[in-house]
This record gives C-alpha cells, sequence and structure tokens, in this order.
C-alpha cells in the first residue's frame, strides 16, 4: 500500500448467527472490494451474531459496511430474533478503529459520516457511542442497548434517548444501531501460579479501572480449569495510555501480597505492532526509537 | 502485497561516494521498478563508498542489481580509487537477506544465480561470502577483502582464492565483487552509567562472540563523550539465534561485577519486527504467541 494511506478497522456485529444463506448475504460486500480486506468472519449460534473483522481504507470501509447494512436489513426481522448476547438490531454496532495515519478526531468524523448515511438510506434510527457518543451516557454500549430491541420502541421516544441520526421511531424489522469511533481493543490475560478464583478477582479489582486501577483495563478472575491455574483475564481498551507492559507489572506487585506468582501471560487475538514495540522499548531501555525503524513499516508504507 | 510473496533485502555497497553524476547513475536502476523499493542511499565523501539499502521480490531485485553492478563497471575505475573504507570492487560487496516467506537456503541459492549472472554479464570474478561461502575462510569478507584492490591481481591467482564465478582474473577496472546471503544485522548498543571505557570494553569482550560471549554478537567499548557515558557497542548478526533481551540482561549481569548500571540501549537504524516481538514475548511471558496476531501482519501480508 503507498505513501501515507489511511488505514481503519471495523467490526461489524449482525443479528443472524444461524441462517448461513443469510449470513452469505451479509458479508458479500466485504469480499473483492478493492480497498478493503476481510480479516475475519465469526458466528455464534447460542449468541445468534456474526462479528465480521475488516481492515482498509475510509470511503472503501463506508461503501461496503453501508452496503452490509442494508443486506442486514433485508434478511433480519428482529421480531423473530432470539439469542443469548444482549442485541438492539439487525446491524447492532459498528465500531471504527484507526490504524495507521488516521486521527482519533478523524475516525469519530468519519464514523457520524457513515451513521448519517446509513440512517438516511434505511431509516434507520442510530446513536452514536464510545468517542463518537453525543453525550456521556452514551459512550458506553451497555446503556444503550438496554432494554434490548423488545424495549427500544418506547425508549427512543424518551428525549434523553432521541436518536443522533434517522427517525425517531424504531425501523420496524431492522430496530436500532450503534457506531462510533473506539481505539483497538486488546485481550491480554495474565496467569498465575495458583488454583484460587478469590486471588485473581482480587487482583483483577485492583488493576481495572472501575473499581481504582489503570484508566484503559477491565478485568475479571476466571479459573483455566485445565491447568489448575487462576487467571486475570483483561480488555485494554488503549494501550497508547494503558500500556501491557504497566498491568502486566502491576499484576506482579499486587500478586505478592497473596504469595503467588505471575507465570506467564497471552493475548488473544489480534493486537497492533506499536503496543508489542512499545513493551520492548520499555523492557530494553530503548532511547530515540520510533516506529519507522521496523523494517516491515518501511517495506509496507 | 498479496499472500505468500517472498520479500529480500539487499545492501549493496559500491565505490563511489564523491561524484554525484555516478551515484546518480548506480541508484537509477533501483527507482521506480515494480517489486522493488529503495529504502535508503547514504554516501560517504571519506569511505568513497555508495551503501544502499533495497527490499523487494527476488526476481525484480535480481534484475535490479546486476543492471546497477553494469552502471558501476562503466563508470568507476578502481585505478583511480582512494577512500578510507577496505575496497576490492567497483561493486564492493553485496549482501542478500531474508525477510517475508524466504529461507536462508532460498537466499543462498539465490546470491549464488546473481552472481553467475553478474560473472557472466560483465567478466567480473566473484566471491560467495557469509552463508553462501563455498569454504570456510570465505565467510568473513575481511579475509576476501585483505589485500584489497591493489592486492587482488595477485590474490586470485592463488589456488585458495580462485574466484566462485567468472575468469581468474581481475577485472581491469572494476577489480572483484564479493555476494552472498546472510541474516539480517541489528545495531544495537547498551549504555552504562560510567565513563571508564575500560569497563565498557571488558564488558563488550565477554558478551561478544569472539572472546567467549554469544555466538552471534560482535562487540566492542564506546565512549559517548557528550553524556559523559560508554556504551557496549553490537552487532547483532541472528537475532533469531541470540536475542536482543538476551544480549541486555547478560550486560546487566557483567556490569554488577564493576558497580555500573545499565541505563538504556539503543537500536540504530532498520530492525526487523520480529526482534521486537520477540523481546516482549520474552518479558510479559507470553504463551502461544505468533506475528499472525500482530494487526498490520495481517493487513499487508
Amino acid at each position: 500500500m503507498a505513501g501515507m494511506k489511511k488505514i481503519m478497522e471495523c467490526v461489524p456485529n449482525f443479528s443472524e448467527g444461524r441462517n448461513q444463506q443469510n449470513i452469505e448475504k451479509i458479508v458479500e460486500p466485504f469480499r473483492g472490494q478493492k480497498g478493503i480486506k476481510l480479516l475475519d468472519y465469526q458466528t455464534d449460534e447460542d449468541h445468534n451474531r456474526l462479528v465480521v473483522t475488516l481492515v482498509g481504507e475510509p470511503q472503501a470501509l463506508k461503501s461496503a459496511v453501508i452496503a452490509a447494512m442494508g443486506c442486514a436489513v433485508e434478511v433480519i426481522d428482529m421480531n423473530s430474533h432470539q439469542g443469548q448476547h444482549p442485541r438492539m438490531g439487525a446491524t447492532d454496532v459498528v465500531p471504527f478503529i484507526p490504524i495507521k495515519n488516521v486521527s482519533m478526531e478523524e475516525a469519530i468524523a468519519f464514523s457520524k459520516e457513515v451513521a448519517q448515511e446509513a440512517a438516511r438510506q434505511y431509516s434507520l434510527p442510530i446513536f452514536l457511542y464510545e468517542r463518537s457518543a453525543s453525550r456521556p451516557e452514551r459512550e458506553n454500549l451497555a446503556n444503550i442497548r438496554k432494554g434490548q430491541f423488545e424495549g427500544m420502541a418506547d425508549k427512543i421516544k424518551q428525549p434523553e434517548w432521541k436518536p443522533d441520526f434517522g427517525p425517531v421511531e424504531l425501523h420496524r424489522t431492522a430496530g436500532v444501531t450503534a457506531i462510533g469511533a473506539r481505539m483497538p481493543l486488546v485481550a491480554y490475560n495474565v496467569n498465575l501460579d495458583s488454583n484460587n478464583l478469590e486471588i485473581a478477582d482480587k487482583i483483577a479489582n485492583k488493576v481495572r479501572h472501575i473499581s481504582g486501577g489503570l484508566r484503559y483495563c477491565k478485568g475479571i478472575g476466571i479459573e483455566l480449569k485445565d491447568r489448575g491455574l487462576v487467571q486475570v483475564s483483561m480488555n485494554m481498551t488503549d494501550f497508547t495510555k494503558t500500556a501491557l507492559y504497566r498491568v502486566f507489572e502491576l499484576i506482579k506487585v499486587e500478586a505478592r501480597r497473596y504469595g503467588v506468582n505471575v507465570v506467564g501471560s497471552e493475548i488473544v487475538g489480534l493486537v497492533p505492532m506499536e503496543a508489542l514495540m512499545d513493551t520492548a522499548a520499555y523492557y530494553l531501555g530503548l532511547e530515540g526509537f520510533t516506529s519507522n525503524q521496523v523494517l516491515e513499516t518501511r517495506i509496507w508504507e
């Protein structure tokens, strides 16, 4: 890819995880398009949900995402949708994530463009969420989605839940969609040499934001029964501000209190290169290092 | 770049660092070619030498490098060449470095193809060196280049210095060239909170291969006068086998003996992403991590 090409990631979630024909119709607009790459899509029958991972240039992403939202409007009827995962629309949520040569401000502006256009084309009520939210109580998707599809018809009539774009009325079959910009999520877990879940929970409690810990860390304790270990399982919601090594070192510090040790960690799924470079730079005390020095960035830019 | 495209790096050195017109002629074949990218070229007037950094697909690299060697044959006369850096040919040395989807075996075979073809086209005697060397005493470039251009006419008449390709006779103006495959070099320096050069030298002595240290580490002590520090300045010749973190930790261990501390380190120039991922994975104790999880590799592959 050339010079300073802008690259974003997009992870749209659709409320269809069972009907293969419908799933293929929704994914079709992401295939073989110039300027976008379909990295992955996963369906879950219990959740009855489809999660797609895309990267690409903003304009190409915009066209493809809006087209797929149209397919979802066509093939999904939320009135007959059942699944374990909370949901409120045929296209449930569309996060845009700045990756290369895109600022968060640009990603926010872009998410609003997509929301406006999709609302217009499909007469769909749309909420802006996360960094694009128009008010603080809309930052958290769970707040917006509370009441789910079934409760949404009444909810959006309330002045404080007026949608940011589209009609102040539920789409009869497609419900409501949330669109917004956010930082990349890194799923990061730290393993402890203990089988005591309570210890993992207590440590999670100390390092996560909500209970007094690091600003961009969510976490819970998890038991890995087959390994006889417990784990602090985390979502790092902005690794550029709350670094992986910082939460790793902090968990080591907290673990001492319980006489347990950190035995390793794992990154689940994808991680931006920057997060690992930052970790390497910290531990080696690298001076003046920039991502321009990574051979691959020079090859690919 | 597509699927499993093969990518190599090439860092040809030419014996011209003063005449801009000649320099441009030699660099010209690397510009605007499909399948290769000219990352950098640097000239040094004292050394009277040009160092070019390229990446690209093997076949495109082959054509461009052979073309540039032809330009060097045309514009450089080694009989009138003067410079501080040891040299033996118009094209002095051409290392090929496997980067992506290329094994060392392939890189070695490829370097031999290039050497054979260049020897044929320009009636140039060529030595294979480093990993491509046909005998152990030819692995080290300094051994091959000993005697320099002025001594080469006699040297290559000796049976043990018969060139691997081309005539057993010096090219009248272009001398002799060395071509071979090697691993990427990482220039890595570790700083100590001492102004005693002797300490840096002693530590370098302990961590470098030649005097009993790590297999793929070369190193010397250096004084950073303006900062009042000394430095262990190293070339890591195969970071996949001698990891950066290992030499960093070993220098910390050795520094204790002298009561000095490591205060930081630096990477000079380019470094493959893998070297930093490996470092991050070591310090975080990452389990089961692969480069496929780095978002950028998924975007670019």
